[in-house]
């Protein structure tokens, strides 16, 4: 039985607009359905720093622990609990909790549920070492897991996949990745051959080139350099009708409107990622003539969880990554701001 | 053994701008695979005034016979034919024949068949009294039928229906009709009724609702009158979450970004229309997290055409029309311009 | 605030097979996710007299309160407990609880979960007059409805609706109900008309062919009179080719094998109902040329309980029931035992 | 332009019992619709012997020439074909054309067509040199691909990627194939392994586990040396419950109730082959209680067709074959009714 203390480490937002705060706080107790995870490493990802600088529609907490992609040991458990037992790995992601009751809660879109509780925004996260989530809602990660290379997949992994499962795309036919050489793009890549997918990536310059080729693409357009993207996308499926589906990791208005004009005729366009203010846009006569559907795809649902992170558990994913102790955040969000940061940084808790 | 004549009435466009000639031209005899049908009545639709205009990015064949709503009775079947017979009453749609090989033909979605035959655009049409069609794309009518009235059913309530369809809403789920109390929108909301759906008719003005409340709405929204369209149509709802699919007859920005507003999380909003130059928009923080699905939807494929005019032949679908003679054509195309029509022409062939 | 008693009157089996005990006993108090409901009506079915005979392979809890189809007021909830409030009308159903964790908790197969506690059988059931349940497992009963009208239909209208649910069905679609004159049949009936099907019934005797026609069947098979079943369901539909799908309420082998005769190529057979020792059995040769799909249903989910009980609400299905006291309970299983019961009996707990 | 021949080899069935008569006959003129192809290779199914012996309940023409795994090249054209020139390559497969009008050819459902032309069997296959086929209906061939190779594909290849299709079973599920090590099997497990899925092999004998593995099973089964099957193959997932689906290529009544028990909850078994006489038969408590689905699956579509046919061309695909020429046929049909064939036999039409 592991001995809980009753200090810790944290980062703490005081107020909205930061900085963050490297220090002491209590550790919380698990209600009746709920665990306290000891947080061992926790992935930082660009939604912690809309938390910090409060630019989204929604409010957080405050203070804030922030983090949504933390990874750890079980260590106590709430009385109503059965299925997770101390000592287990798990996960604490973006949808800490939610009502279970609700119409979305019962049709596996607890995601949509009115009531959610978000990890490092509307609840303290992972930013900890010992943190709270419902019992219900932690992933569960097998035993002997390398819990530093998980914590990105708790996050940006679930989400990719979750993109590229709504999509409907079937193994065989091809996924159109807008910003393929991106983290969340690396990610897509690898999901899709795991999935059997044939994969154009769409990004620009030679690395990225070479990194996608890696990850399985089997064909790249440098959207940068190409005179005619539609035009290349589209020559790259054999028969020259388009990508069966298009992931935009990275929405703006340009890339949006491209994927509805490549897409195949019936083709899917998926978007993910929450710029603000931007709006997606397609012409009528082409997406009525052809049929197209043009979806919003935001986290995955449990049981997508699940699956996300069984492809990584099997050795199909593999998501760069780089550790830095919980102490370094500020450091890490310096860099983020001004756009410096390749890979994802993810903090160890005991440093 | 029906007597078919060397020469017939028709409505001729000679050159794009028009106007249509009523003249005497050769009938045709039917190829291989297929039928020669003399039309009995024929709908006028407003894509015929585009073929006539050539305002539409395709162009038309010329000399043009205009029209495809057309029913009438099988006179002649080339020699491949085995399923119609001479006397079988039939119907000739928008999509007179497709190549029946390629990639979506095979999958039930020949309306995206990239070499359609289209009646009355690049292959003569319904506005003469003996048509050509391919055999395997003629949709079947029973013996008995009212070929007035069935005539705009041929692509106005194929097309709504394909478009209630396409939404994936399920009986007892709510849909919103976006012009309700048009001719599209007034057959849509039969159709919904008769598929178990719950309407909220949105349109402006009493007599539209009145008439779409007997036609199995449950609710009605008056665009003109609403301080706040969103919230009156979410309300309409028992949990006021909003409709599961939205229907969009006539397509606009302003009604579209409402749409996306209004819909409920996981909901889906059907474009029917094809206004030149239009744009869908969407706000992509809102489709994100709400995860809505927006899509185009053409016209109906066979199998969807005939369950269209099964509804209709058991009574449940009645679209209101006025006859006048084939040779009045030019008079309905004068009115059409002038936005003079209310519910729908169909031409007697034979005056 | 209602105020609760410390006893109340219960039915308790004290062993297996019975008989049933009319007597005072302790009120239980909920747990934190769970509330208690004042039961006002119950129905019988007969897996509750599956409980008291203990002649199924999974055991019951002894002494046991059995029924799982109450409808009642809610009186106390558990401190987790937000969605559901004291004074709400709410249901008890088979499923009273689920551990909402597992895989298929997670999908939306709540009814499959591993650890399922089951209303009546491995808990308390609603032939009392307080009984608890899980908070996100109770049905929500809009204020004003019928409690005695409405118990039935949390067992066997649920159970029906759920199986047409699954067996795919469209609305226009063809859909034989086998054993449509029976209580499960006739529910059947009226939830296919209320999603837009056509119902060929199946069952024998002019009252039967009656009462199912006043439901909305539009064809009638008499299984005991008729010289070739398959021939006469077949020609029930306007093509011949037999309905889209086929629910078998009561099952044994001979129809069974005959519906996989008779059912559409592509179709489906769906089997209701658990008789002890029974086989499905259809011929191979058959079924793989017309690919048709077999498939056991059992009770709905959440979701599925909420629409059933929606269309119920909307006034589109009526069960008949005949009431009388909780404490007459032995009676009605004497009836049910000899087979004289015709309709559903419901208890009135507070006689 | 290659030259057409007026007469040919060809080996020829005069009466049902056989024996084939290799000699010359004369080639077919294809009618306006149909596509006339030099078969270069062909394959031999079991189907073929059972054509000969005629214990099929339907009735082949007589004389016949058998054979429809046949792989060639366009010669001639009709005059209503387009899509297919002289010089493509072509497959000619068991479906050799349909009506293309039907309920079923509407919805992409061709196998199930009520007037199917059946290459080999209702009409002359592939054992001769020129063979005639629907245009619509050829499967298209890549230049360049090895027509010895592909032949066992066209039948044997489509057939099991179908019944995967058709199980539903998704990237990272689990599939059971029993029977994996024979010919059917074996392209089952790499078509499997292609598509993301994970497979548990059930057949017998240290021979098979081995290429089953090197297949990419993760597991074997051996039912012969196996204590508990059913608790074995449910034991072979992480999770204990069975694979998501089972593909049952020679169906038999033993292995059918196995599948039954072990597949998952929710799962799905597919039963191909069409043994004469058999019955499917599972447990009623059992399937209702898990939900499970049992289906049949027939020949792939023309879609399906053109997949099974790119995973091979990509590649993925190999099936073990040995090459004798046409004249050898009834040694072919000696040795299949000994039983002595491992792996498919192709007929090299030219010897």
């Amino acid at each position: 039985m592991p001995e809980i203390p009753t200090e810790q480490w944290a980062q703490v937002i005081e107020k909205t607009g930061g900085p963050v705060d490297y220090k002491k706080i209590p550790v919380q107790k698990p209600g009746p359905d709920e665990v306290l995870v000891n947080i061992k490493f926790s992935g930082v990802c660009h939604t912690d720093l809309h938390a910090v600088n409060g630019d989204w529609p929604l409010a957080t907490k405050l203070p804030l622990v922030g983090g949504h992609e933390g990874a750890g040991e079980v260590v106590a458990v709430g009385d109503l609990v059965t299925d997770v037992k101390v000592g287990d790995l798990a996960g604490v992601k973006w949808l800490n909790g939610s009502c279970l009751a609700c119409e979305f809660c019962q049709t596996s879109d607890e995601p949509l549920c009115p009531k959610p509780l978000l990890s490092g925004y509307t609840v303290d996260g992972t930013f900890q070492q010992y943190c709270i989530a419902k019992a219900a809602h932690v992933a569960r990660i097998p035993k002997g897991t390398d819990l530093a290379a998980i914590a990105p997949v708790l996050c940006a992994g679930i989400t990719v996949y979750k993109g590229l499962k709504e999509s409907g795309v079937k193994p065989g036919q091809w996924v159109a990745i807008v910003g393929a050489g991106g983290g969340l793009g690396s990610l897509a890549c690898q999901y899709a051959r795991a999935m059997g997918l044939r994969t154009i990536a769409i990004d620009s310059g030679d690395e990225k080139k070479k990194m996608t080729t890696e990850l399985g693409a089997e064909a790249f357009v440098d959207f940068a350099t190409s005179k005619n993207v539609v035009a290349d996308v589209q020559a790259a499926t054999p028969d020259g009708l388009g990508p069966h589906a298009v992931i935009l990791v990275a929405v703006n208005e340009k890339p949006f409107q491209q994927a509805a004009e490549y897409v195949r005729p019936r083709g899917t366009v998926i978007c993910i990622g929450l710029p603000a203010g931007a709006y997606l846009k397609a012409p009528v006569f082409e997406s009525v003539i052809k049929m197209i559907r043009i979806q919003g795809s935001y986290v995955g649902n449990r049981k997508d969880s699940a699956e996300a992170i069984e492809f990584f558990t099997r050795g199909l994913i593999k998501a760069p990554f780089k550790v830095v102790g919980l102490s370094e955040l500020q450091m890490v969000y310096d860099k983020m701001h001004k756009g410096e940061i390749v890979g994802r940084y993810v903090l160890d808790t005991s440093k």
